[in-house]
């Protein structure tokens, strides 16, 4: 699992997203992404959780509820919140995660984004679990709102097949997960591809 | 698929569960569990999520809150958080929701407990998804807070595996996830399981 550790990051995106008409905007941010993420992240050992937005009080908010689990009262009241929280860092754009990943590992990652949309070009759990094994870095890049704008999806290396829930109803079932679920579920399928490696 | 959707359920049970000091409490609903796992059993084909509290005031919060979503402002702005709302049903306890499973399909639905803990008699995911094409409805139980109390592991008819994370960890590795992560990793585990028998 060592190559796994060193190697996938997770990015949670609030702009440029979507709202439900379809508008480009920033997101604001939601205490629950951030440990819900955090706590699964560090379950399947990722070593980092980028919060990307470009808004100064956004990152300020986000800085703020994060210090409350890793140096204020939330540490000692939680240390195993504080453990799950430390991966946090934020960044004002998916560029600079890059960037950000770039400097750890002396290599640039690439972009794995996330839909609840099929798109022509969605590559596979099964592809995704065979890039583990690679030389780059991967960053799974999740969307807030109702997801990522498609520049997004222009400039990402790969979009990942969406979760498909309950397949009886064919590729128009319902599979409209909250955002920390889906990252919960691609974590726990990615892990299992890997194991299978 | 139709067997599994008519016979898997999901419960939420807010008391007996755990604080962190291992005392027995009743714990108080967290809004985005109701949101979160209703998605998740709407996106896995799962009818009914039932979440169980004995006290009265926290009943009134549940059917408030769900009550926005499903015949509210919240139906009209967003119908898709509707149909997953839809699915939740409040009951007193866990014997309650297993009345009400009952009345459903002529069957008592055995219960299959969940823990981040290991327990001796554990079943294992594999054995889950065999029961999966067997008579008796099941009902996934999860617990809030630090958990269920072990009444309900003593009472349990099976107590499912916890979700090992990152096994390059061991057995001691962190698995602390929220318990919203937890219903939509099993349920997809799940799925995944029964679409392989």
């Amino acid at each position: 699992m060592t190559s796994f550790r060193a190697k996938l990051y997770v990015a949670l995106v609030h702009y440029p997203v979507v709202n439900k008409n379809n508008e480009v905007i920033s997101s604001a941010v939601t205490n629950l992404d951030l440990h819900d993420i955090a706590r699964a992240c560090r379950t399947y050992g990722v070593d980092r959780f980028y919060v990307a937005t470009p808004l100064a009080d956004q990152q300020k908010l986000i800085t703020r509820l994060v210090s409350h689990w890793i140096s204020g009262v939330g540490a000692v009241n939680n240390p195993l919140r504080r453990e799950a929280l430390k991966v946090v860092r934020v960044k004002d754009s998916l560029d600079q995660v890059c960037q950000a990943i770039y400097q750890r590992d002396a290599k640039l990652p690439k972009t794995v984004v996330t839909s609840a949309a099929s798109h022509p070009n969605n590559i596979s759990f099964c592809q995704l679990g065979k890039m583990l094994s690679g030389a780059a870095p991967l960053v799974l890049v999740f969307g807030t709102a109702w997801g990522l704008a498609e520049p997004c999806f222009e400039q990402a290396d790969y979009i990942l097949e969406p979760i498909q829930g309950d397949t009886c109803e064919g590729e128009t079932g319902y599979n409209h997960l909250a955002v920390r679920s889906a990252a919960s579920i691609i974590l726990d399928r990615v892990q299992t591809l890997h194991s299978h490696l």
